[in-house]
Order: C-alpha cells, then structure tokens, then sequence
C-alpha cells in the first residue's frame, strides 16, 4: 500500500506495537508504538535535568548513533547558577560519549539542522521545537526529558501512532511573504490544538520553492499545533543544503509514495497568501497584517528557533538595507547559530543590520525564553518567534505578535505595523522571481567556499571523547544543582482536594514560567516549585505548603499543558502534592510528562461535569487500581455524583503509573 | 609661572574660587573652585535619578554647549523596568535639549571620545569613569547626578583644587604589553587612594607612542586611584584619531607649559613594564602574570569602558588568529560602541573573534556592571575591566583578574594565565617595531573612507528637536520610576546610634550593588533601598525597619565609598536614616554625594578612635549647627568622652549641609 513519508520512516524505526502490524500497511492510529530513537538532543533548560536521571540509570556510555548536549537557554549569566550548569553538562558530555556544543555555538534546533540532522532519521530532544528537523525529512519530536533519558540508555520512545495530516502547498511565496506565514495560515485553520496525537506532512510543487531553512521554520512552529511532529519531503534543495554544510553524504532522497492518503488534506496556495500575524496572546489568534496596518509598535526582535537562519537575515537585511530603525522602536536580532552569524558576516548581511541600528544579541534562545530584551510596560512587541503566551516577554502586560521577519524588518523601520510587500526593496533573494538561498553556494557575495569555512569551523563543538578518556572524567556539580526528587509512591485510592481550577489553553509557562528570573533554577526543584503555577494564582505555593503538600488535584479546561516539553511543568506540581490532573484535553507531551512523573492525567468523559467542580471540593478517585489494570474509565466522586474520566492510557503508561512513574518503571526492568 | 595642563584647562573654565586667584599662577591645593562644565553626560543607571532631579530644577532647555543622555547599563531587560527607564530617558531628551543615544550604540565614555568629546572642553558625567574623557585632553570629571543635574541648569561645579600628579612615561610598550598595563603599574604603586583630590597628567616621549584609545584606557582606569581625574596632552595623535572621526575640526594642541612643576612626580619606563593582573578583590592588588602564570582560569570577558575600542579588539585579534578558545574557558567580547564594532567588522577582525569562539556580547556595560555572564562559583574570571569588587561579577566567590586584553586573549586561548609576549603570533599593529592605529586611517584593512563611514552612521544617535517641537513631547514615566525622596531637615545636633561598623576600602558597590537584581531599580528608591550595605550586613535593612528609619549613623575605616560615581549609595542611607558617616577617609565622589543628600561626611583627627567605637554604640554630634557655621572641628560625645573629626568642608558644602541638601540649597537660590 502506498504510504505517507511520516508513516515510512515510522515503520523504518518501530521496535513494538500495541497491535499487529506488517511493513509497508498502514498502523491503526491512536495504538501505542514504540520507535528506535537514532540520534537524541538537549538543551540547558531540560538538560541537566535529563542527565541527572540518565545518570541513574546507570549506562556507561550512550547507546544512540549520536547524542548531543546544547547550551542555548541559560546564556544571561546573572549568577553562579547558569555557569555552573554549563559545566556540569560539558563534563556529563564528556564523561558519557556525547558531543557538547558551547555556548555562543547556537540554537539546538538551528544547530541540529546544519551540523547533525539526517534525513530519515529520528530524533527525540527535550525541546518541544525538536520538530524542526523535520525541515530536511527526519521525524523529529519533543520530549520529555526522562524520555530523552530513556532513550540514550537505549531504550524506544513509546508515542501513540499519530493521524498523517496532509498539508499540500501549490504556488510560490510573493516576495515579502515569509514561510512563517504559511505555518501562521496553518495555525489559522487548525488551532492549537488541531495537531494532537497527528503528524503534518508537506508536499505539493509549493515544496519545491521553499529552501531548507524555509522548511524548517514551518516544522517548528508546527509544535504550536499541538502536533506530534511535521515532516518535508528530502529532495534536491536538501540537498544542496546539505551539501553547503559539508554534508552531502548525510542526504537521502525522500518523499511519499505515489497515491499515499492522509486522515486530513489541507491545501494553501502561497500565491494568495498574504503577511500574518498571531495577536495576543496565543499562537492561534491569526489576523492580517493589512487590519494591522498603521499600529504603533515600540519593539521588535527578530531571532529564536523558529527565524533565525541567514535566509531569514538576508530577508530582513533587504529591507532595511539604506534605512534605519524607527526612533520609538528599540530591535534586536540573534542569528540562530554561529555559523550563521559568520556566513552573515562574510556575505555583508551583518554589516547592514548593524548599520540599520539593530542591537546584535547573542546566538541564543534570549527574549524568545524570556531572557532579557522584555519589552516596556504595555508595549507592542513584534517578534519572530514561535509563543506569545502572556508574560512571556517578561513583561507581564506587553502585547506580543509573532510574525515574519519580513513583517518584523518593515516594522523596524516604519515603526508601524507595515506588509513588507508594500515598501520599496531590492531582495538580491528573489531577483529570478523566486526565491533563492545564499546557502546553494550560487550567490557571488557568499561562495560555496566560504559557506563551508563557516560550516566546517567546528570549536564551539566538543567531540566525544574515547571511552579511556571518558572513564577519567569528573563530572562538575556546582550548588544549584539538586538531585531529581522522586515520585510519591503509587496508590489505588485518592481523595484529593481542588487546590485549583484554571481555564483552557492552560500552556506550561502558566505551570512553571520560564525566563530571567526562574530559569536558572530549571536544576533545582525544591526551589523552582516554589513558582509552580503562579501565573494563574500566586498563593498556589504558599497554599500547598500550608498543607503541608498533602496530596491534591488541579481541574483544567482544554488544551491543558500547550507549548513547551519542560518537564518542570510536572515536576512542579508533583513536588507540591498534585496527584492528578483533570481536564476536559491535554497537550501531547504535558501529558506524557505527567504519567512519566507518576501524576495521573485524566480526561473528562462529559466536558459539562467541569463546570460542577469548584476550588476547594474534594474529589475521590475510587477506581485507579482497576483502571489501570483493566483499562476501564476512571470514576470520581464529588458529593455523593460520580464523574467518569476517560481512560486512553496505553498499556504501558498504565503501568509506568502503577509502578509510580517512569524512573521507578525502568529501575523495574519495564521497557 | 608654567601651569601644567590640567590647570590651564581648569583656570579656564573657573567661575569663583575660594581664595583669591590670578590666571595663570597657581591655585592653592584643596580650596574650593567652581568650574563652568562645557558637557555633561549621563547613563541610565544613574540617569534616571539624575532628570527626576533636573525637572525639578525648572529649566525648560539643557544650559551646557552639549548634554547628551546614554544607555548603557541596562540592557538586559529582564522585565518591563528597564525599557521604561529608556523611553523615559528618550522623552526627556527630546524634551530638554539633549543628545539621546540609543541602546546599542554602545558604552556612554567610549562613544563620547568618538563623537563629542573636545579638547580642552570641560565634561561633568554622573559616571566615575567619566575621565575617559582625558584621553583626548578634557578635564572630564565624574559625579553624582544631582551635580550633573545643577550643571545642566547652568550652575557651575565646585571641587577642591586638586594637586597634579606628574605621570612621566619614557620608552614604548612592547608587543603583548597593554595600555592596561600602564595603569595597573600606577595603581600598583599609588594604591586605590593614592589620588584623592588628585588629577594624574601624563607627559614624556612615551606618551608620544600611545594611540588614543590606549590613553583614555589609562584615563579610565585612573578613576580606580581615587583620583579626580587624569588628562594627556592633545597632540598629533590626537588629530589624527579626531579626523578619522569626522572631527578634525574639534582638535586643538595642548600641552603642559615648559617647566611646569607636579606635585608629585612618578615616571614609568614603558620598555621594562610586563603584563600585570589587579587581583582579587580590589584593584590595587597588582601581581604580575609571569608569577601567576600556569594558573587555571575558568572564564574570559574583554570589554567594558576600559578596554573595548577597535585597538582592543584587534589587539586580541592578533592573538587568537587561528586558535581557539580553550574548551575549559568560556569567553565573551563586547565592542565598546557600535562604531567600533562596525569598525571592527568592516577590518576583518570580527570574524577572526568569531572563528576563535568568542561569545559577542552587545556594545554594553554588560558583565562589568554584574549584568550577564557571571562566572562559576569560585570561578577564575580574567576581565579587561575596572573594578573585581568581591560579588560585582554576580558570583560572590569568584575570583576576579584585571587585565589587559592581550592577557585575556592570551589566557583564553591557552585555558592558564599566560603572557602575551610568549605566545608565537603576527600583529601588524606592530610590523613597524611600535604600534601604530587603524584609526590612523593608514591600514589597508580599514581605509579612512570606511573609517568614517562607520562613524558618521549616526542612527544610533537622536539629536535634540528645536524648542518648538521639544515643547510638544509628553515625558513617558513607567510605573518603576519614582520621585527622589527628600532629605531629612537639618539638625544642628544629633545623637545617633551605630547602626553598621565597617573596615576599610567599603565600595559603593558594598554600600548599593549593582548587578542583574538591583539594578533595574535605579529609579526608584524606595525598593532600592533595600538593599543598602546588604553586601557587608544582610540584616541592615532589616534592622533599620525594625527601628522605624530612625536617625542613626554608619562608621567606616579608610576610604570608604570607592568605585563608582552612584549616588544611590548616598540615597539608599539617607532614606533609611543615616544622618552621618564618620571616617578614617572618604572617596571623592561619594562624600560629595553625601553632602548632596544631607549626609554629614566625618574624618576622625585621631584613626586611633576607630577602635574605641562598637556597633551600637550611642554618638552624640553636639556641636554640628557651630562646626557648619564657624568651620571648627566636630565634636562627638562617646560614654563621656569626646572624639574629634576633621572640618575640611568647603563653606559651600557646609552651607549645602545647612539647607538640607543640594537640591534645597539650590531651590535656596544657592550657587
């Protein structure tokens, strides 16, 4: 039968699944599966997080084709903290056979994609934007981090097979129309919540037309649908982009079979498409640019995961080239890698940024995680990046819009909301009608040469090092960082007090914030459990630890954990007593967290029995032993009424949560 | 009679004088002078501070020939606080007649000596490293903002005349030896209070081969001996760095006359100084690198005030060509101004910083104010700045080195301390045996027509609107910024418990830190105070509240209040009740900041009294309302007896003292 990429190299990589199965035939969705995982990544963030546990599980060495340890979120440095975790990580690196990339050596995913992603691999990380790799035909997905874990020491990532949605893109981007866009338009149509438990798989002669880093931006925003992962064809532009890296025998060519069918089809014609924007403050409030027109806006930053390849400088470097930032606008931009900025540098690009009053910020996540660049009170802020999550800025009432960088540049210079369509450049980009990249080495200002003295400078990279070598290495544990506590022992009976109610959408940032303030603490639990779902309600710390963090639950609405993989958003709430989580839907790697971490996720059967609960009932989950042995729903009483909750727990979570999460599980010999 | 420089430039400029005086014989040493200030400059961190006061005066325009207002040290942004603070800033600009010069363009003293600084020209900065400034023959001196403040309405700014220290150089630097080296030689043998109520005057055939950012490095760093400032002859070198600038025109020759007499002499053979390291934790601990040298060291920063211009970094270009940074090393470079940093990238040498692996930081104060890039705990940082104040880098058990940038470079290639000049390596600065500028315009690298392009990009820069426009701008307050709190009233006699004892060399940055937490809370005292003297007494604070802010006093030991120029080391205390400070000595600014705020600044006439005071002790000032009056001695009644304390108040600081501060003298219609 002809089958989907996604399902292709799926079936390539599974090791077990719920049902039966034969190659080549499509898989019942929704079933568990588990997949050899072939190349793994970490940030800073969740990374020492994840090494901790990976250190108990007692491996010698890692047991995938390649690992990779990125620093990329805690570059501010205010104290002690950040460094220390910096070297803490570089010597778990060289200690278990990993490559360590420095500080100042990028974004992960921006670094993953030029030096280590191969089409038709897997990836796992402990980034909800691992997606990204999906931009040169990889399966590439966000994690948790113990998953990550589990996954170094050899083990298979167990997902639920996911839908294969189809998104068929027809015609060509107007210059001035960025590939955000598409991904916005997408977002537009789907929510974030229309990509649960579903893969998005781009194809149609649109593909064709949009470079690597294009692809890529389109992937990793995919995570904003609340997607398992989003996948391009590998065809000749990658290519070429792989060999402008220095990596042409890393390229395989991939694409759907013939006749291949999806569970969804969606068609977007770039002709017609238009600059978007997502208003405050979530990543599916799509508007026109055009409506936009004329607001005034007082920042913007162009950078992050999602907008920060030389494709995406060389758009803005066009536009503003000859001009300068409006005098009520302060702009950053943070190419993505250091490869990036030395390409930019070499080819000119650099130089008219600068020129154009941008302030250069580090190769690093920076304002997109909330480090630094927060913009004024009440402020309009226009960034390239992926969330805009209220508060995430840092600037607890500032108005977020995420857009091109098309947008972004034109709204630096104008100091209003303006389509970059609408002004007056030259794109050396698009001089053939279509657009072209620097990066196929076919532009006189950047050689193939020069791309790859870029591409090939490799010391911000450490190697790993032999296994003699290894076994002599210390590993540096400064004072932030605290062991992993574990979960609370498994019971077969709850009764569990309301000690919140939250809406929908709830993201992890409103679970556990990230930025300035609370990052550094990412090592260290018993301290950033003390910010556990303050942005919903400041005394939810203060409350559990006057009682005594006895075990409680918390009812959410739909869409309960969007956005990020941290795992911190479970190991919060579990280090205060939350037992379990009721909602009417959850986001995909939230809920994998939760039952990784012992914390039981439930989903209402009937969405009207969340209005019946209040802050402060007490409700008793009277059947988890049997639902988990037997798989039948969960059933909880509130005053004498009985709700049920849906039990969709594979086989195996079931487990992981009877043997009180996923550690506890493997120590067990659970696979 | 023959004047030294220092004096022509301030008989030139004085308005009164307490004693009688003649142009062009000397002044007596320690009399009170006023001088007519040509330019002020602010930063932020004090700015904000400074213009709350200003609006007060009720001046509608700035009275000075050039006020021009920097961002600097808050760049982080980690919330809404800090970009508040610049478009407050911005606002003010536009309201009052001044230059306003963007996040991003750099550190305030490295873009003044580029763009506006003149010889000859008097500067006031509420910055202690104003002195820059003296690399191009000002007589720049750094104060409190609320002295800026007074400046800008058109008064003059009172000082004691200070002795001049003739600083004679004979020789030249080798390759690998540092302008930074220079002056760690002179604080090695001054010490950190050598220069008080001094002005250094370099002089001598050596001076002839320093180039100018290597003279305002040691102008800069004079600041750190207490000085009042320090000033080098305008010559041909002189011209030549202001050509390049676009600003031939502003150049005129000065010198000291023939046979002009110092009262002091110290003479420095360039050719026999090797490379030296301030070491913790103050900066006149000087070792020399060789007897370091092999010691680990854990991170790199080059940048700061003191050593970020293009010389700098191509300095450290040369270096690090072809290597790489240690991997046991994290290292980061900041460009002082983003015309050196357009420079720089226009001449090659940001890409070969790049290739080593240097992090590049923004044109900003950055690590040197404690804002980024903190080193581990108990880390070895080397660091081209000022001040390893203990706990200044962020990481309170650091260890902080001082050095040049070839230092740095040398020891973040190598991962150990390491001289320059050992290392194997081509600088074409000095191909001709001396070193020569690409400022010069004479470098094929970086012609002259580029030179000035980069420094006549002035986007960066907003330049004052005409009255009529500046009449309409509406100033924009954030919620952060807070009005100055008034002075307490004058008393003529107090008595007053101890309520902190503390050693010698107390920094401003132990009376009010600076760094990532504190600072973004400049403007807004009530907050800041709350850390007042945290560094040397957690409780302080505390203990303060608990007695309600009652009237009390602070004793110190030798030259307490170094470092910088902050006057919220006057406001933290005096809002929390301090009415004096008694001494063995004082720094400069810091005891006319007290003043300023009402604070009475006390030396013992006997140190030997130190010993015989206790924390908590109860000091009776008896006779303040006859010592302000008459100019006595003071008298303080301790159990009984009396300790007597120093009168050296200029009438006009006792008259400040009698009105309550500068603010209410003014108000006053005092002068």
């Amino acid at each position: 039968m002809a089958l989907t990429l996604a399902e292709k190299i799926l079936q390539n990589h599974i090791v077990s699944c719920e049902v039966e199965w034969k190659k080549g035939a499509p898989i019942e969705r929704g079933k568990d599966i588990a997949i050899k995982i072939d190349q793994t990544l970490t940030q800073d963030a969740t990374g020492t997080m994840t090494y901790l546990q990976f250190e108990t599980i007692g491996v010698p060495r890692v047991k995938t084709e390649l690992s990779v340890s990125y620093i990329d979120h805690n570059t501010l440095q205010t104290d002690f903290k950040n460094m220390d975790d910096h070297r803490y990580l570089q010597s778990i690196a060289a200690k278990y056979g990993l490559y360590f990339s420095r500080p100042g050596n990028g974004i992960c995913h921006q670094v993953h994609i030029e030096t280590f992603g191969k089409p038709g691999k897997t990836l796992l990380g402990s980034d909800s934007h691992t997606p990204t790799g999906g931009g040169i035909g990889m399966i590439a997905i966000g994690a948790g981090g113990l998953d990550v874990a589990v996954a170094m020491g050899g083990g298979a990532f167990h997902l639920a097979m996911p839908k294969i949605f189809g998104v068929k893109l027809t015609g060509k981007l107007r210059k001035g129309v960025g590939a955000k866009d598409i991904i916005l338009e997408v977002l537009r149509r789907e929510t974030v919540k229309g990509g649960t438990l579903a893969i998005y798989e781009y194809f149609g002669e649109g593909v064709e037309s949009l470079t690597v880093p294009q692809r890529a931006t389109i992937t990793n925003m995919g995570a904003e649908l609340g997607a398992t992962t989003s996948v391009f064809p590998s065809d000749s532009k990658t290519k070429k982009f792989l060999e402008s890296m220095g990596r042409g025998a890393d390229w395989t060519e991939l694409k759907a079979d013939e006749g291949a069918q999806y569970d969804k089809l969606i068609e977007i014609n770039l002709d017609e498409l238009g600059a978007l924007a997502a208003c405050p403050h979530n990543p599916d409030v799509i508007n026109t640019i055009k409506s936009l027109s004329g607001k005034k806006v007082t920042q913007v930053v162009i950078g992050s995961c999602t907008n920060s390849s030389l494709d995406d400088l060389e758009s803005v470097a066009a536009i503003v080239k000859g001009k300068h930032i409006a005098p009520g606008v302060e702009a950053g931009i943070a190419p993505g890698s250091r490869t990036t900025l030395l390409m930019a540098s070499k080819a000119g690009i650099l130089e008219t940024l600068i020129e154009a009053g941008f302030r250069i910020l580090e190769s690093a996540c920076g304002p997109c995680i909330g480090q630094g660049f927060a913009p004024n009170s009440e402020g309009v802020t226009l960034r390239t990046f992926n969330r805009n999550f209220k508060g995430r800025s840092g600037t607890a009432d500032a108005n977020v819009y995420l857009v091109s960088p098309e947008t972004a540049a034109a709204a630096a210079v104008t100091g209003v909301f303006t389509e970059a369509e609408t002004l007056d450049y030259e794109d050396p980009a698009y001089t053939t009608g279509t657009r072209v990249s620097m990066l196929d080495g076919q532009d006189s200002r950047l050689s193939s040469q020069n791309i790859l003295s870029c591409a090939t400078n490799k010391g911000m990279l450490i190697a790993p090092l032999n296994e003699e070598e290894a076994a002599k290495v210390e590993i540096l544990r400064g004072p932030n960082i605290k062991p992993c506590p574990k979960c609370r022992d498994y019971a077969g009976r709850l009764t569990l007090p309301v000690r919140l109610k939250a809406g929908d959408n709830v993201s992890t940032d409103d679970i556990m914030p990230a930025g300035a303030k609370v990052l550094p603490l990412r090592s260290n639990i018993p301290e950033i459990s003390k910010f556990t779902l303050t942005r919903l309600d400041e005394t939810f710390y203060e409350r559990s630890e006057k009682e005594n963090f006895a075990d409680c639950i918390v009812v959410g609405g739909e869409n309960y954990g969007q956005g990020s993989s941290r795992e911190h958003a479970a190991l919060g709430p579990m280090y205060l007593g939350v037992r379990a989580i009721l909602t009417k839907s959850f986001a995909r790697i939230h809920k994998a967290n939760l039952i990784n971490y012992g914390i039981i996720p439930l989903n209402f059967v009937n969405s009207a029995d969340y209005d019946k609960i209040n802050q402060g009932d007490i409700l008793e989950l009277t059947n988890i032993e049997e639902a988990l042995s037997t798989g039948c729903e969960f059933e909880i009483k509130l005053n004498g009424s009985t709700i049920k909750a849906v039990n969709d727990l594979a086989p195996r979570s079931r487990e992981i949560l009877k043997a009180g999460g996923l550690a506890a599980y493997t120590r067990n010999g659970g696979q």
